[in-house]
């Protein structure tokens, strides 16, 4: 079994734990669009990536979106297991934004291991910290920084993602990561076109000027 | 020596951790107004409040403030101490709202602490999930509120915090709370004058109409 070369500290293990864990753990196989987690399932467990992408956001009741974070390859889910820890009291909801396997980790599994071996806790919280920094990164974009420096920044994010400059979106899809509103995506773009940076057709943006959108994001 | 009650895992210490950090421990009063961490400065280390209140914020390169949470008696800052983990890639800034007595745990001190235990992880684990429930809220506030429902959700708190409905408050000062702009914040406030909820005068803001802040809050 491979699990053991995607989670970083499989060595700092008891025996006793390695077994239990192995004998825990399951195998998952996502669809690409399949919702994970939401905050009113149950505890889905702790999600490690084996490979796919993952996107993790939250909604307004008004069902608007905002991307807080993405999950590549060997990346670790913590907040699909939130009910391990009493203090997190928020809710994120978690879907493949590509075909994806994982593994997932049984939330209790996991909480008794965190609770009796300080190097799982320790790992918990650098996972933590990780996330946290992505969050306080986006409230600084979210504050400082206007649409159009964010849209750019997004657009060169997804190019360098899917190692190509042509990019199959919606304007409606990058509104939901950048917790905008289509019509502003829109408006957005085709200004974008105007200036050359981009270049729109049905449902692909492709980038036609990649160092006037870096420029565009340092200014 | 009174930390004991401060520290709600002292009694899971060893009695080598224990006297450890009351070897390390320092006792700090600081006078309202003063900086007391950020992101220029070496790693401070945990503060815990006996009494008294601070600020933690953000701040952009113009010089805009965000408040992102508040510390009280019994709380206990991890940011200030980020040097201990190396995945927390943010700072926030730390002054005290109010004269305030605390205590200085040495960064290097707790980290060794733990390292090796874990309810000391698990703690940390729980201090840091509490404080990234707060930022959540507040990007969801950012997000998907309006400013004047931030503004009067701002008044009510700091009635509570204060237990007077007459606040000593600048404008500036809400500004620099909630991300804004004094100018911004002023034109919002005389609305909420022209409503009747609140009174304003030099340097005060008096909450005339608690009820209809609160309506406004919940609209």
């Amino acid at each position: 079994m491979d699990f053991q070369e995607y989670f970083p500290i499989w060595s700092k293990l008891s025996v006793t734990q390695q077994n239990t864990l192995s004998a825990a753990l399951m195998t998952k196989t996502i669809a690409k669009g399949t919702m994970i987690h939401n905050g009113s399932m149950d505890c889905t467990g702790l999600l490690l990536v084996r490979s796919g992408q993952l996107r993790a956001y939250i909604l307004s009741d008004e069902g608007r979106e905002i991307t807080i974070y993405r999950l590549f390859d060997r990346d670790m889910c913590l907040f699909s297991a939130s009910c391990m820890m009493r203090s997190i009291q928020f809710d994120v909801t978690i879907e493949a934004e590509k075909d994806t396997e994982l593994w997932v980790i049984p939330s209790e599994v996991y909480q008794n291991m965190m609770s009796e071996s300080a190097p799982v806790a320790n790992y918990t919280n650098e996972l933590m910290a990780t996330r946290f920094s992505d969050v306080m990164w986006l409230m600084e974009q979210i504050m400082w920084k206007s649409l159009d420096k964010r849209v750019a920044a997004f657009l060169l994010e997804e190019a360098s993602i899917e190692g190509s400059d042509r990019l199959k979106i919606t304007h409606e899809s990058i509104a939901n990561h950048l917790g905008s509103h289509r019509e502003v995506i829109t408006r957005m773009l085709r200004y974008f076109q105007n200036e050359g940076m981009v270049k729109l057709s049905r449902s692909v943006v492709e980038i036609t000027d990649t160092a006037k959108l870096e420029e565009l994001t340092e200014q």
